[in-house]
């Protein structure tokens, strides 16, 4: 399920650390999978990992199956070369702390020059103790309302995870716009005129303007169209609809 | 729980159309408050609200309190100027689509110059409907793995409560936004549709449109008048000149 052009990604561990919830486990893997992410790794987590997590991991149950569980910390970032600790709270001993825009650049820079990164969720209820945030390279906040800060586990690694995907996908120079164009082929400014002098037309010969006159209601009409960016198409049924009016006279 | 400089926010609606789990819900109601956002509504919701997503909503009961339930989606949107629709897929007959960074950035623009904006999200199997789609401005996407595009519900509104939370803070530390006020009184939701029922009839009684089929003519003229976000001046304007070619026949 995951392009070749995302493999890079591979470098980028999520780890959670004492998970309470299998819910929160299932829904974590796949909120990473749907950034590209599938390396998901768990600290000493306080149930087995079950059918609930399954569940809710949905179409990522391969990031289940191979889940890394780590007895320790230090057990789990054995193999990393920089990692980020995630904080909701401003700490006695802060390191640099960064929104996770920032922090997300960083990650995607270190793991194109081949380092490999992890990124640290504390518990739910109790995040990381001291010790473990000091086993970061940086620290990294969401940015909340002041007043309900307390984000649910799997939608902190959802957040954490867009901007990661966000900022992968602009350093790959590609455009995240879904490969398709809203605008059909846009009118050129001659069809637009052409169309506007034959709107008049109408508007004049069947008695709504007074041909002495026409230029506010016109002008509205075309500020309207203007507006919209008229596609040759749509000038087609347009003026299709108004001579079927006229002929109907 | 929200602060007084969040309380432009509160012209944000969220609508999710026919929600089936009450647990997303509840998810989304959290996600929402801590991104400073209060307004929740459903369309149509396929069971009533309960102690599950009372649970979920961790400390935002009260936006579940505040729920405001609809029956159909035209009447949830009786109130709000400008609706951006968020869709994962291709659609026959798109707007304009942008990722939800820059759909959130308008939206931070039109709360500021007194608009109310509502996002709309769709079911959790299906999305939205593509007349449901064509009752918003513009269309708004998530940048995903393209070998997993399907976010959770909840999940979908963190990621887009979050832009727009982002934006807001940014604005608000710019403290100067231009009110922009090109756009006169809007059209209603209600007199749009009004309007597109009145312009379908004048399409068939001209023998225009087979009246059987006015499907895929009459949602590209929706699109076109979609852009431009009518004013009500403009769809009087369009209707008189209807009227007159009627009467002339």
């Amino acid at each position: 399920m995951i392009d070749n052009k995302l493999s890079s990604l591979n470098n980028i561990k999520i780890i959670l650390v004492e998970p309470s919830h299998n819910g929160n486990v299932g829904s974590t893997a796949r909120a990473m999978l749907n950034m590209g992410l599938t390396r998901l790794c768990l600290v000493n987590p306080k149930n087995e990992v079950n059918d609930e997590a399954l569940a809710l991991a949905s179409h990522a149950t391969d990031i289940i199956k191979n889940i890394e569980i780590a007895s320790t910390l230090k057990d789990a970032l054995e193999d990393i070369d920089y990692v980020i600790g995630t904080s909701a709270r401003v700490r006695r001993v802060s390191l640099p702390i960064e929104p996770i825009e920032v922090a997300a650049k960083e990650c995607v820079k270190r793991i194109y020059s081949k380092q490999k990164v992890a990124i640290l969720f504390g518990r739910e209820r109790t995040g990381l103790f001291n010790e473990e945030l000091l086993m970061s390279n940086i620290h990294a906040y969401i940015p909340t309302n002041e007043g309900y800060t307390s984000l649910n586990l799997a939608q902190a690694v959802q957040l954490v995870s867009y901007e990661i995907y966000k900022s992968y996908l602009s350093d790959m120079q590609q455009n995240c716009v879904p490969e398709y164009n809203y605008l059909h082929k846009k009118a050129t400014i001659n069809e637009n005129q052409k169309f506007y002098d034959f709107l008049e037309e109408s508007m004049i010969s069947s008695g709504f303007l007074d041909s002495d006159n026409p230029g506010y209601v016109m002008d509205k009409i075309k500020r309207l169209f203007q507006r919209s960016e008229l596609e040759s198409q749509e000038i087609n049924i347009l003026r299709g609809f108004l001579n079927s009016m006229r002929d109907k006279k």
